[in-house]
Formats: C-alpha cells, sequence, structure tokens
C-alpha cells in the first residue's frame, strides 16, 4: 500500500488516503480527526485503511492533486551522514565509530513534484538521495533483531545540502535551509517492499544518472541505526529516518556540480517509485 | 506577564494562563482552540491576554499545578553553542566565524520542577544554564536592528548535555537524550524584561553557584542571532532560540563535575525567574 497526502488541485482541504496505479482513494473522510497519515500509523489502522481502499473507486486521479510530504509534520526528522563507505571516501573521510546524526527541521520538507529551494545566500545546492524510513510503533532501547518490526514502510527523500554552510559553519545549517528535503512520493508500507538491503537507489540530474547503488551497502545498517537512535530518545509512530547518500554527491566531483534553477532532480528507489523535484531560486 | 503552560495537580486537562505572585490565572476557557500559549503568540493575543488576566481573581495557587514547558511543542527548538568566550576558552576551543547551530526535538523539554533524565548509557551528565528567547513573529532575512521586534519573550533553559556522546559520537545527541531540556518556569513578555544584555544568569547545583555571567558577554549577540538564524528558515511565533552558556560547566572542571540522581539543578536569571529540576536516573 502507497500512503499519500495530498491537495485536491481543484481546491479544498488536504486529505489522506492510498495512491494506487488508476489514481487515489480518498480515506479522509473515514477518519477526519485521526491525524492524517501519522494518525493511521499511530493508531494501528494501516491494515483498516488497506481493506477500505480495497474495494472502492479511486476517488482522484493522480494528476488532479498535489502530493504533499507524505507525513508532513513528523515527530522527529533524524538524519544519518557518511553511511556509505563510497560517499565517506569522496569527501575524504574515513569510518568513524558511531553513526553521525542530525536533525531536520519540518519546515524544510517539499512533496514530490515541488520546488527545492536554492537559497539567496548560496550557489553550493548539493542532491543526495536517501532511503527514508518511517517507525511504526514506539520503542527505546530497541534491539536489532527487533528493529523491522518498528517500521511501518519507506520513501525516497533528496536531503539537499547547502554545502559551503555545511563545511564552512555547522553540519545543522549546511541541512536546514528552508524547503531543502525532498520526501515522497507516498510511503510504500514495509509488507510491499520486504528486505531493505534488495532496494537500489538511483539518483538523476536532468535525466542524468548521479548516484547509483544498492542499500545492503549501508555502514551502519538499518537495525543498527534504530538501536543507536533509540538509545537516545524514545522512537515513536511517524518519526523518519534518512538512512544517508552514496557516492556521487555534486560536491566531490571534479568539477564541482550544484543544482541551479530549472533542474530536475529525481531520487529513485526499487519497490517505492521516483522522487521529482525542480529547483528554483528563493524569492527575492 | 508571565505566560505559563500548567497541569492542574487534582486533574483536569492541561491548560495555559498567567502567572501572578498570588496564583495563576487560567485562560484556558477563553481560548479553547487557540492552541495554547504558542496559539497566543501566532494569534497576536497577548495583549488581550493581560487584559483578560488583570481583572480576574488567581485560580489556581501555583502550588496547586504542575508547571509544563511553556510552550511544550515549540516549532523549532533553535540552540547556540560556544557563545561566550571564557565558554569557549574552556572548552579549549577558539571563537569562530560564524554561530555554531543545533537543533533540539521537542521530547527533550521538561518544565520546571521536573525531572531531568540522566540516560542509562552515560553518566556524563552536565548542566548548561542559558537564556532562551521565544520569537513572536513571522520573518526571513530579518535585519539586526529589526531582531527585537520579532522577540515575545524570555525564559531560562537548562541545555543538559551527555558529554561523551557530544563529543566522542557527534554534538546533536550529546544534546538530544530523551528529558534533558529544562524550559521555564515561564515565559516572560518581552516588555517587562527589556534590554535582554542587562540580564544575569547564574546556575547553581545543590545550592551552590556554578555559572555565573551577564548576557552581555554573548559572543553572537541577540540581533546577531536572529539575523542569521532567519537566513536558514523563516522564523515563526512560538520558536524558541537557547542562546548558550557561560563559562563553569561540568565538563570543565577539574575533576570533573557531573549531575548525579537527586541533585537538584536552578538557572536563575534576573527579571525572569529559577527554573528548577531534579535529576533521576532513566527508568531501568
Amino acid at each position: 500500500m502507497k500512503l499519500v497526502t495530498f491537495q485536491p488541485r481543484r481546491g479544498g482541504a488536504p486529505s489522506f488516503g492510498v495512491a494506487r496505479d488508476d489514481g487515489i482513494v480518498d480515506l479522509g473522510a473515514d477518519w477526519p480527526d485521526v491525524g492524517g497519515v501519522r494518525g493511521l500509523i499511530e493508531r494501528n489502522l494501516l491494515a483498516e485503511a488497506a481493506a477500505r481502499a480495497k474495494d472502492r473507486p479511486a476517488s482522484h486521479a493522480l494528476a488532479d492533486v498535489t502530493l504533499l510530504p507524505p507525513i508532513p509534520v513528523p515527530g522527529k526528522i533524524l538524519c544519518v551522514g557518511r553511511n556509505y563507505m563510497d560517499h565517506v571516501a569522496e569527501l575524504g573521510d574515513k569510518p568513524r565509530g558511531h553513526p553521525s546524526i542530525f536533525i531536520r527541521l519540518t519546515n524544510t520538507l517539499v512533496g514530490h513534484e515541488g520546488q527545492l529551494v536554492r537559497p539567496k545566500v548560496s550557489d553550493n545546492f548539493d542532491f543526495e538521495g536517501e532511503l527514508l524510513l518511517v517507525i511504526g510503533k514506539h520503542g527505546r532501547h530497541i534491539k536489532p533483531e527487533d528493529a523491522l518490526d518498528h517500521i511501518a514502510g519507506y520513501a525516497c527523500f533528496n536531503d539537499a545540502s547547502v554545502r559551503n554552510y555545511q563545511f564552512e559553519h555547522c553540519l545543522i545549517v549546511g541541512k536546514n535551509f528552508h524547503a531543502t528535503g525532498g520526501f515522497g512520493p507516498w510511503i510504500v508500507t514495509a509488507d510491499e517492499v520486504g528486505d531493505p538491503r534488495e532496494l537500489t537507489l538511483e539518483t538523476r540530474l536532468n535525466g542524468q544518472r548521479v548516484q547509483h547503488s544498492t542499500v545492503d551497502k549501508l555502514i551502519w545498517d538499518i537495525p543498527t541505526l534504530i538501536n543507536y537512535l533509540s538509545t537516545i530518545t524514545p522512537l515513536e509512530p511517524g518519526d523518519v529516518i534518512a538512512t544517508g547518500t552514496p557516492e556521487g554527491v555534486g560536491y566531490s566531483r571534479k568539477p564541482q556540480l550544484w543544482m541551479k534553477p530549472g533542474d530536475t532532480i529525481e531520487v529513485d528507489i526499487s519497490r517505492i517509485g521516483v522522487l521529482r523535484h525542480t529547483i528554483v531560486d528563493e524569492a527575492a
């Protein structure tokens, strides 16, 4: 099942539901007070949502809605840096003894087909295609062997980064410029994804492949990340974890390759889908 | 005016209102749907709140409520590190060319007289008394000369830090263990605080002074911080910014001084009040 949050293009309030090949089944009227996709996950309603969507016609064509971030306001956006060996190497670094973690603000998120914003103050605007996981149930000190049971689903993420701020100021500001975190197009539930190590991730800039990896190359694998992060803080339904990017980022190329206004950037993950954005300049 | 969010000890839902010497005036029934203190700020209702509270008797004695973080779920918790010269020096560092910024998760917040939690995985639990400011209105690229107009009020903050994770893993995890961010006891509105540079900050561990500074010693002053942060991201009503801690932290002492279960830690800022917590161990 593909969980979506969307805005009908003809107007009306944002809603949520299930995306299928023939369109979107709107479930907003079924659970008006649940709190959207995050609420479905929190209240363990995913099986019921699938059952209700199964026998209904699509209520909207995909072309008639704007997809929003599948969870517009996650409780936590936890991100992992330097988590593929070839990416660590292209940054001139060596693996460390622990995961590298940072946090994003919720206002960085941008849904599928939206606009990632290159800020006024920098032209060092880089892509980072990543697999994002969505937590499905509460846990603290989650054992690695139990970790996959805590995952509700997966999505694509573009951890777009303002490199001069990241490296010359501090990591957290380079990762938190407004409207720089692509999230979507939907959350594919874990039952449809199976073993996340089998996924293949590709990033394309204007149609040209710039990153390509299998997710089994993560240095800190998903069970280890969930164990580590849940040592720090309780993980809750709807929290999201971006697992890191593989090699190929623009910063490490010669010459360096930055995203510019008018560019199209795509993160394509097998079994999940393609997350696409255009690049625009921050409004004057 | 002192804005509070509170839980009546006899039961009932959390509410919000104004703290006075004679107790708390509950304003929850005046604005049941406004979204608490954050909503009062967003909707520019502070003057109206003051007017309504003025002529009413207190509805609760202070002893009859549990104070919660004045804004339990801020949109952003932005924090500044290494922002007093003597603290930079005690860390063996030199000033940098830009502010050092990190982010806290909302679940780190703990209200006045609550419990800061020393995690299972570390005994390096340190205090950091700080002045926190609360944003009052939207802004991006806020000019330093306009910055004070964007502040709704001030509070005390204890940026309690798990030092071995901070320095041996990464900053963001050392600052984001669950229930390590003391915030309160209330927000004092900017009109009652006046010039924040005139404030004096003191931290006391079990009654002994461990930090003491005037806020005019900030390396990056409040207008500069608001200007810098609003370059990265829009600042919104109810966002909070913790401005950094002065020298005296336990990490830099010889021998090092850590907070232990049973300890009392206080952050006392002139014109604002005293924020007090006890230290407990994470539950087994």
